[in-house]
């Protein structure tokens, strides 16, 4: 058990600790960052006897709380998860480090060499809900994009979340990294979540991850930079010129292909002009794949199979196998419904129309937004970004689904032979 | 007189309003807007007549207020300086712009086409103290980025930030863009401040220029996205292998070329091995420019002719020809100084060792780190961006100095022919 456990510390000399840890990994070259992910890896497949019977404990406490039926699910660990976060680990060993990528550069005309280059931000916090993979996948992606990181899992997780720190600690020290570089302030409660948020100067961004209530407390409570990961309200419109089995292939890939994630489709706008065209089709396939359709009065005339939608369900992300579906007169009404009910998040049109294509991309204000795919494709894995450390639905620094790159900052070098200012 | 004028709305409103101006804005091609542009460096260099009226009734309430002569002259205007401002808006059309360009993209292997492109913000606030020529720049500068911007300056320039509103809109609609797109808070007093770090979800970003209270007050208070655009407390360290005559240049002009600015330098470190051969010409030179030499016990028995520096003067930007001077005993003790001491500005090294030129490079964590140059450099002109936002002291989005591109975020779009996930 690693010594800074044993004697706790103020959250303050936490962070002063994670710091320092962090100098050392800014400059620890990529093979001895790998050395750790893959001591990581080792540690999670291995050390079952160490963190089933605390998650035990921790599962034992949510069925006394009355916690769900699927928030205890998300807590549960086993062997075989066990197994899967260990993989997950060792994909990220595969991904190529940022640190030291040059952005761009040139000679200036005085001489001097400027160059933007990719650097960790320094000390990553993290707050999020009683899933205690995150506090895996976060410390793997926060040590390869040379980051150090101090996290705050739900109280629900705390038994789990603390072996798992410890092997953590542990692993990165086998390989002569800090230990520091991974801490908890999980033992403070909802003391530590705050004093994270007022750690100006000392954590240099904060990412939430959760639900949409612990993402806003966190952006309206936090005095240092967030990245806000956020809520999918998804939108896709059928244009009059949708092609049926596109239309019907795609709808239904978006929204049950996994109704529970942020990039699910949540609402459905159809052309008042092809409404009778595609709606039966659309929604009986729909219906077959068990989707309740809450449809506004013109869709139920068209489509009786269905519940009247009320107004908070244009605002609603459903994350089941409900869907919203709305006729709207034309583009322009689907981009004001959009406008208006969007959280910015992916927004897909379905047409064959270049001219309607080209508006829809132009205008749609979101952090994805797609012409003729399903928005299920949303997605740092899918992008080819190899890991994700969650989707940005904000617009500083990141947005859209985000790779190791956005777990970084970057430092511009400028190298000269005296030069001065005239 | 814009109409929007005569019938005061709410902060709200002007927040809405300045919404939809900026959906405009975003789909504008480049060339309308520089036609905005050059309107309004027309509307600047044509209308002294309107603007330095209102300009002398804020300067008569200043004289009554007793405000600092320093702060008069950043409130005064007249011919000259608003030929000098009509000037920097004709600049900012020959940059070129940012929106729409590439970041990247690639072929999926599903076929879905992928690229990220720039994006405006959509509604950028400003916060800044009574300077009216930030009026001017900020709204040339989120105009040619394609963003709509609120703008709260400081009460002291309100009737001729008044004036200079009304000529921007009236330029903005006389090529046929919307004059909400550049709109102030100014008339709700501090209250319009509050607003703007309200509005989440209505502001996408709120940049605060001015003193260190205000940045301050504005990072723990707002709600929205914020770049810090910060302090420099830039230090420069002369190596042992330092060259003599280099680092009297690069110090001095580092010092004295314009000592009110945020890249001048205000703290010189050396190594105690070469303090005997260096500092007598370094701080000589200082000397006969004026500069005050605040020095350690050390360097003072060195160099007499010197106050002694207190320990705040290591925390002071001095904005003066004051110079605090340090000798420590070697590279890692002025590492570990910088550490301690700086704002994560800009720091320089004089050597001529190439490993620990490299080692100062690596290690401080500042937005720009210099080898055998001016700190003066750090600068958005000086970098070639053309004109500059300011230089950022944060990490998230943008680090140092700022340019158009930092005006923007970015968007995936996704084309594809019918793809889902499987």
């Amino acid at each position: 058990m690693s010594e800074t456990l044993i004697a706790p510390r103020s959250v303050d000399d936490r962070l002063d600790a994670a710091r320092r840890a962090s100098i050392v990994l800014a400059t620890t070259a990529s093979g001895r960052k790998d050395a750790g992910l893959a001591a990581i890896a080792e540690a999670v497949a291995r050390n079952a006897h160490r963190i089933l019977p605390a998650n035990e404990l921790d599962l034992a406490n949510a069925r006394d709380n009355g916690l769900s039926i699927g928030l205890q699910d998300r807590l549960r660990l086993d062997e075989s998860r066990l197994a899967g976060l260990a993989s997950a680990v060792r994909e990220v060993i595969a991904l190529p480090d940022p640190v030291g990528g040059v952005v761009r550069g040139s000679t200036l005309p005085n001489g001097l060499l400027l160059s933007q280059v990719r650097v960790p931000f320094g000390v990553i916090a993290a707050i999020y809900e009683a899933r205690p993979n995150v506090t895996i996948d976060i410390a793997a992606l926060a040590l390869k994009s040379g980051n150090a990181v101090v996290l705050r899992g739900g109280s629900a997780a705390e038994n789990t979340n603390r072996v798992l720190v410890e092997l953590l600690q542990e692993a990165l020290e086998s390989v002569g990294l800090p230990g520091d570089a991974v801490q908890t302030v999980d033992d403070f409660g909802r003391d530590g979540a705050t004093a994270l948020m007022q750690a100006r100067g000392k954590v240099d961004v904060l990412i939430p991850r959760g639900s949409a209530q612990l993402i806003d407390t966190v952006v309206r409570e936090s005095k240092v930079p967030v990245i806000e990961t956020g809520a999918g309200v998804v939108h896709m419109f059928l244009d009059e010129s949708a092609d049926e089995r596109m239309a019907v292939d795609v709808a239904v890939n978006a929204k049950v292909h996994r109704p529970s994630v942020c990039n699910a489709l949540e609402t459905l706008l159809v052309d008042a002009r092809v409404a009778e065209r595609l709606l039966p089709p659309v929604l009986t396939a729909m219906r077959e794949q068990g989707v309740t359709v809450h449809a506004d009065e013109r869709a139920r005339a068209i489509f009786p199979d269905s519940v009247p939608a009320v107004d908070e369900d244009w605002a609603t992300e459903h994350m089941s196998l409900d869907l919203s579906v709305a006729i709207v007169d034309d583009l322009d009404a689907a981009l004001e419904h959009i406008r208006r009910y969007s959280t910015h998040h992916t927004e897909s049109i379905i047409t064959n129309d270049l001219g309607r294509a080209e508006r829809f991309l132009a205008e749609v204000d979101s952090a994805v937004v797609m012409v003729n795919a399903s928005t299920r494709f949303t997605d740092g894995g899918e992008f080819g970004f190899g890991a994700e450390v969650g989707i940005s639905t904000q617009k500083l620094h990141a947005r859209g689904p985000m790779g190791l790159p956005e777990l970084t900052s970057t430092k511009w070098i400028v190298r000269g032979t005296g030069q001065v200012r005239a």
